[in-house]
């Protein structure tokens, strides 16, 4: 071939092992006596329009070693959107550097993104080799068992809940976490992992995936709060009312819309505080409180699951194989072939682009406000190792002296 | 002596190395042939009124050292704040157990239950040794170096503003993270830890021991922003404005009171909503984003510091040993006695009941937004082992080759 040129980007919001992908192309691209250069882009395609590369063939692999644990993209990223014209921009400039292998990674407006570059690269008759590489918290990837960057925020979730949980055992009343994802109720689901004993919350889950009127929010809140004295509930930031429409968009005056033209869920605490308000009035429940996990699920540093490393990793190397030995552009998926082990596949980017996975029937309980069992053998082992435990004292009741009656 | 039996109890918010110091009295007194009895209240001085009493000396010493590695009271916490009459009852209930010594772990205000409880002993002449165990992760009992419970929430958040920095690098704009803390401003200022190039943030932060009016805070914004292309911040929940009085309780609506005539600033993300706000309006800056760390500070599971659960472990064991083998009353005190080592001490109650430390001035620069090397050399040691490191690429350009001019 020509240039040996490759360029990687990252796109879309950080995850907590995104950098490990990146390192995995850059790594494993290394390996190949063909290539020649390995460009980055900085804030993802905003920075292939401005042409604001580095070289990453200048790196150190032990730099490399230690930024593949830094949670965020390394890079920086981007919310830009690129519709055909913007792609056909980046294109041009791709074809500018000679750029020959395009590995962008990143979610569902991502792949778009690839798969309209590829297909420009098609029109143009020019070798252009593009992979899109998954990432998402949400794990709303189609044709992928999971999404790297879920096991890591739904770690964070699970860890979160269970701390809740206990918080709001030893000063009871009624606690609302509202979890990232807009359509896909994964990581608020994952909340259930942090329970343990059968009292432990959360004792309600609001999902996406189904509808919830704020009469039967408060009737589940009033029947848990009645029968255990407390209430832990987890609620994703995209659940929806009755009619179908988030109820944080009812409920917050100016939401501002992104680029994707999504309504803005996250980096408010309207939801949280509305809804204990609606509980404060209408229970009549004095302690209650909300919290908004916010961009903490993301980002934090230093709450990573070992088994999403790893495969972020492996679907950055696997990238960069199945462009050097196979002859289609594609996106990297993630198989579950063992009870744990996965294997990678290359779907075609038709397949993935654009499309929205939610959270499978069987994975939702009968009542809609909680998990099943298949969900809970789903996630655990994404969850990693060393996952932290609670215990609690057994006991034993001393006979009163006094109030005796 | 007598019964030989021991009473303790857990007050106010829970920590994630509470139970350790729970556990350290309960394993110590077990070293003592005189102690008869170790019993636990459950839901702190309410459980006492209550005589809702459990014996722990009926527990297994394995179970213990799992619960002593669980967040939050194990026995139960409380809001309560006993005025004279109720400490009163607290005696009288104590006496008709024949309880001879009464460890009471939590911050302020569970050490002035703890002095008038101990002053009706004393008045009634009955044998009762009291022991107030420092616990509160606002750092803020005059007399310790620091308290135990402090150093694992300040490790929370300064992972938290580590990871929020490299979110805000990777997609610039304005971030505004809001840090537990009525009066004392330690741990929004654990959140300057979390920097390690002189680019990262917290670029500003907002303490209660510090005033800013609005306009202030929007010009060190404005500043911060026109010069990075982004802006951290970390805001105390307690940051004051001009007049003195808490931001918050100015913002938010319906201001909610607890038992101690305290304003209810946790809980709701009203205060980051509203700088949100006026950051968007003021200066016309698309991407701001608030989180508020609420109850996740203070309770994930997960996220301690080793050296905060080797110290309040020993704070019980000292309390049981400063009972037996002492022969006052009084609160048990950290003192740095290295770099890093520390001892400690038995204070009299009076010198720590009711009494609120906040930041040393030695700790806050000139600028009022930053802490000082003193700070960061007095909380690093207390962070422990382990600390999550942040590591970027090292950018060698790319020369463009269209957009030259």
């Amino acid at each position: 071939m020509g240039s040996g040129k490759i360029l990687v980007a990252q796109g879309g919001g950080p995850t907590a092992v995104i950098n490990q992908s990146l390192v995995g192309v850059v790594l494993e691209a290394r390996r190949f006596r063909n290539v020649e250069r390995i460009y980055g882009a900085r804030y993802g395609v905003r920075g292939i329009i401005n042409e604001d590369f580095v070289d990453l063939t200048q790196e150190t692999s032990h730099n490399l070693e230690l930024v593949a644990n830094t949670p965020s993209s390394a890079l920086g990223s981007t919310r830009d959107k690129p519709d055909v014209k913007y792609c056909q921009e980046i294109f041009e400039v791709l074809r500018a550097h000679e750029i020959e292998h395009f590995f962008y990674i990143g979610g569902n407006d991502s792949s778009d993104t690839v798969r309209i570059v590829s297909l420009e690269a098609q029109k143009a008759g020019y070798p252009l080799r593009c992979i899109h590489i998954p990432k998402t918290i949400d794990n709303d990837l189609v044709g992928n068992d999971h999404t790297p960057g879920f096991p890591s925020a739904a770690r964070f979730v699970t860890q979160a809940f269970a701390g809740a949980n206990l918080d709001n055992a030893s000063l009871p009343g009624v606690y609302v976490g509202v979890v990232m994802g807009r359509h896909a109720g994964f990581l608020t689901a994952a909340s259930a992992l942090g329970r343990k004993f059968p009292e432990d919350g959360p004792h309600l889950i609001y999902l996406p995936e189904r509808t919830v009127s704020l009469d039967s929010f408060l009737a589940d809140v009033k029947g848990v709060h009645d029968r255990l004295g407390r209430c832990v509930i987890a609620v994703s930031e995209g659940a929806r009312d009755a009619s179908g429409a988030p109820m944080a968009s009812r409920l917050v005056k100016n939401l501002e819309h992104d680029a994707h033209g999504n309504v803005q869920l996250s980096g408010n605490g309207a939801l949280a505080d509305l809804l204990c308000e609606e509980i404060k009035s209408a229970l009549k429940i004095k302690r209650v409180r909300g919290d908004t996990f916010g961009y903490l699920q993301r980002s934090f540093i230093g709450c990573v699951s070992d088994v999403d490393q790893r495969e972020a990793r492996e679907v950055g190397e696997k990238a960069v194989q199945f462009a050097m030995w196979g002859d289609t552009d594609g996106s990297v998926a993630i198989k579950r072939t063992g009870a744990y082990s996965v294997g990678y596949e290359l779907l075609p980017l038709d397949a993935v682009a654009g499309k929205t996975r939610v959270m499978e029937d069987e994975f939702i309980s009968a009542s809609g406000t909680d998990i099943t069992d298949a969900f809970r053998n789903y996630l655990r082992p994404l969850l990693g190792s060393g996952m932290p435990d609670a215990f609690r004292l057994r006991f034993s009741p001393v006979a009163k002296v006094r109030n005796t009656a």
